[in-house]
């Protein structure tokens, strides 16, 4: 694929096929007492359950075994604020690559543990005041290395497609014809493959990406229909969807491809994180709680609906567990 | 089959069939991260994800089923700490059943919820001056209902033997021959029903119960040859598994089929609620823990070989898990 070219569902199927062995297929599950609560019928999917713990092994897997394969690229360089990097740390380790990742020296501990545990190496950046494309650039530059960046790319974004390729099926399987899906969006990678994949297999669904309040540029590029920045100086739980703006590619699919996004508080964040952990046994990091939040915050919005809800990733420290538990 | 017969592989081929609509079938799933510590191939058998979010409603349903399918029983009395309250509560939910669950009074409220969320009644036991098996048989023949043990019967072992038919496919599936399994064990059901499951496919696996110390009734029985009873007075994190004594159709069963016990401190339970947490992220009760602790204690013994852990459950309460985090 060549770099601005928007993936399409063949390329998913092919993503699919290239990580088919590596990757945990996750369980598509339901729970009575959430479709009780709703009045319909949710289908949650567990990439809390993929290897590293987020969907994000996906994408980047797909991509550098792709490096590996045709050009042997061993030297990788790469941006994450945790997820991303552990994925990009995974895949190095299991493709005999060596990765250089930067990441923002307030990640949650568990990610930069999981990053080191693979054997890649760490540059923090301080994300009030610099900019972690630059440096990563600059890195790639001086080592000779290939850079995996984190959504906007199509052999990423069709890595995390084969998301929705695999909600689809376990759906069908199950002869349910889902109305909506709501997904996580950061810089939009996940949302956009998902939606490839979701709507040429259920043509009428609605996709909608989920946001937290103060980084819902994708929400507010959608209505106004070019890429909004979010305002500096915020700050949010949901450290795994921070990014200042929608990707060049990944807005140009979702601009196309989803329904309006939805904003969630932090306290509907930490509910959702309460709520899988109650009913569903699952650790669901904020980020990756987001779309669960969305549900719960507007249960007359999904009444009578099949709804898919994805859990993307469950990479929490344990403080910020307690601190959901408790409040 | 009658009351004290011990089910067969083919009562466990009944069984799965009779639940098999009814159940979510639970992931096999591996760790590096697991393996690479340990020098060793674990399958990890996550039950917490089961329906109620423990194995118990595998047995309850399939016991409870053949009642309604029989002789129409409506009216069913149980008794439990609370996992087994929680199964035979939802399974009385679908099956248009109403029961009446003695449960003890220091019950995770996780347990207590769940168990009223389903519509059941609960009459609570102090349990350390009265015997719920008395309090149960009274009521059951003032009300003329009929006795779902929680572990005591070969319809209810029977159904907890589908665990082990799970596991069975689903390791073969990978090509993978267990060499040993670490199952928990409270009254001895679930160990039980896997240990006939898995030594039908696998004749040379070894299956070890494991029990939190002070409640290591089973193991001290395996050893002696005869039921032994745990001293009063103690008390243990693991709530599931406090029984008194091993049952007697269990025993029957245990005595001929399982490897010597492990027996695992409340620390050890408390690290690999963590570990789980960590890096599985999963939630799971401490008496869902012990079989991951019994291997992150003795790791050594398990070096080389292909090995089954049950996590069993994930009931429990925030404080406790918070506990877990925190120490």
């Amino acid at each position: 694929m060549t770099k601005d070219a928007a993936p399409n569902y063949s390329d998913l199927i092919l993503a699919a096929r290239n990580i088919r062995q590596f990757i945990h297929p996750t369980p598509l599950f339901h729970s009575s007492i959430l479709d009780e609560s709703v009045g319909a019928r949710i289908l949650l999917k567990a990439e809390t359950l993929q290897r590293t713990g987020s969907f994000k092994f996906r994408g980047a897997f797909n991509k550098m075994r792709h490096l590996k394969a045709k050009k042997n690229h061993t030297e990788i360089v790469s941006w994450s604020s945790g997820n991303h990097a552990q994925a990009v740390a995974a895949a190095a380790n299991i493709l005999g690559q060596h990765a250089t990742i930067i990441m923002p020296t307030d990640a949650p501990k568990a990610k930069i543990d999981g990053t080191q545990r693979y054997g890649s190496e760490i540059i923090f950046y301080n994300r009030e005041n610099e900019v972690r494309e630059k440096i990563g650039e600059s890195v790639a530059k001086e080592r000779d290395a290939i850079i995996v960046p984190p959504y906007d790319d199509p052999d990423v974004i069709a890595g995390q497609g084969t998301v929705g390729l695999e909600i689809a099926s376990q759906a069908l399987a199950r002869d349910i014809i889902p109305d909506i899906a709501l997904v996580p969006c950061g810089g939009g990678g996940l949302v956009a493959g998902c939606a490839i994949a979701l709507q040429t297999q259920f043509p009428s669904i609605r996709v909608h990406p989920v946001e937290p309040e103060n980084f819902d540029d994708t929400t507010r590029s959608l209505v106004s229909k070019k890429r909004m920045k979010n305002s500096p100086g915020h700050q949010s739980i949901c450290d795994s969807l921070l990014a200042p703006t929608p990707g060049s590619l990944t807005f140009k699919i979702n601009a196309e491809r989803l329904s309006d996004g939805v904003v969630v508080t932090e306290e509907q964040v930490l509910n959702a994180m309460r709520f899988a952990f109650r009913h569903f046994k699952l650790v669901v990091e904020p980020g990756g709680a987001i779309a669960l939040a969305a549900l719960l915050a507007n249960k007359p919005s999904y009444r009578n609906k099949n709804v898919v809800v994805l859990l993307s990733g469950g990479n929490v420290d344990s403080d910020i567990f307690g601190h959901a538990l408790g409040s």
